[in-house]
């Protein structure tokens, strides 16, 4: 069931890589990589800062096939995404909640403190976008919108949480899943967001 | 003493990174990311480059709420950094010689070579700089401005001469710090910088 | 033989690294950085994901001094690049080649799967380049540019062919190198490149 999700999630996130490279008229070549990069970056990124090797994709190569077909899809169906925008935060919603849970486990599974798991959740949760970001040359998106790191970090406690109250992982992976899932949604619909920290003193 | 040194060091690099975030009117999740980032970044890299685990704040995850606070409280006192400058420029050399000599000890302890251990304390030095700059998205200021490199890049070289020359540990931690703290006070007050190199082709 | 072509290449790439770096006017410290990234950045990058410590630059220190010394005469000969511009594309596309073998060669010796060979000779080839317009602040040429990443992927997938028909290690080598040389020479020549994806629906 979650490697279900996982792999939708994968999937999402290769769509959204696709088509922040093609607002940049990156070559096909490009836009796969971009896509890999933000669908596999945050778990790569984890594994790497634990020393939790092999990385997925050296295990599962078959997943970067997954997403490079994924990002070639959506240049064929870009013209579609608009009317598709809906479903589309959807699928990136689950995502973001499937790769923090997966990222706890991880961490919990090497036996590393609460806190590290936590981070783990939300650094697998949300790097891949981040890197995607920096490949395009923009400040990451996911420090300036809405809720969605935020969702990523409660989502992680939550958890623990469960788990710390006895709760047998499969329940607490399908609340964490579902309460997230339904928060980040929320946040998208009313555009909650966290207040903002403006410093104007230029740099000397 | 070294530890509190340290711990004073990522306070500093964590406000340098949360008065950038500001500059980009990030929000409370971004300045506190890229807080952390800043003053976490340099040795994550120097330890993932050699293998150096477990990472210092996956050890430590209490220094990632020491940065995560400083951020916050950084918010707080903002319009007073401008009277603040010349302390937080003080605070700012004194973490980069910290980073330096530990980046340098680091690589000692692992049995590296001379020429890898300057390298660990460069890149534990300046490192967290370079990706508080990517992050903001911008060229990272360390290859451009004023001595600030070259100093670190001095003192883990002066370091290792000194432990070279039979200088107890502590005596050559505490010349290396007094001298680095004391080149790259000068550097900012006399606008010491290295020679430009400019290369005006266009890409074709 | 390849450790010759390896020299060559990481002085290309540096080279390539200090002319972008002199493009922003950074100072002499930052050209070295950029160089050194540039050239030791794809191997560097490989080695982290896989896991492959230590690093060529951590075991070979010299390579470094080779590279920065490769930076600091580009900032010389700078007013000649201009003529020289064919050697130096021929030079450049030798790198990647060698690059790309060497990848691959990593993986395999690791015991690592068929399509992780592939990714290694890939990420050894482009991601140097990669780093180096992110510290530059700007999109990865070889997201946009004629083939080359292609190329890097295509050598890659060459050499294995070659391994698995039983040819020796030398003869797929050479066979390698001198196919995908020529191939990319080809593609400067007649701007051979892959198909754009334009997307202009702006992010909400």
């Amino acid at each position: 069931m979650l490697l279900t999700l996982y792999l939708i999630g994968i999937t999402a996130e290769a769509m959204t890589g696709a088509l922040a490279a093609g607002r940049l008229r990156m070559d096909l070549f490009g836009v796969v990589m971009v896509a890999c990069v933000t669908a596999m970056g945050g778990g790569s990124i984890r594994d790497v800062l634990l020393g939790h090797y092999p990385l997925v994709w050296v295990a599962h190569p078959e997943y970067l096939a997954l997403t490079a077909m994924a990002a070639l899809v959506t240049t064929w169906v870009a013209p579609l995404m608009r009317r598709l925008r809906m479903l589309f935060l959807i699928l990136d919603a689950m995502g973001l909640m499937v790769f923090t849970v997966i990222g706890v486990k991880v961490a919990l599974d090497m036996g590393l403190a609460a806190p590290v798991a936590i981070l783990s959740g939300l650094i697998t949760g949300i790097f891949g976008g981040v890197i995607r970001d920096l490949l395009c040359n923009r400040v990451p998106l996911v420090f300036q919108k809405e809720l969605y790191a935020v969702v990523s970090l409660g989502a992680a406690c939550l958890y623990l949480l469960l788990l710390h109250w006895q709760s047998p992982v499969w329940l607490a992976t399908a609340v964490t899943l579902a309460a997230g899932f339904m928060v980040r949604l929320l946040a998208i619909r009313y555009q909650w967001h966290l207040p903002r920290f403006h410093y104007n003193v230029p740099e000397d």
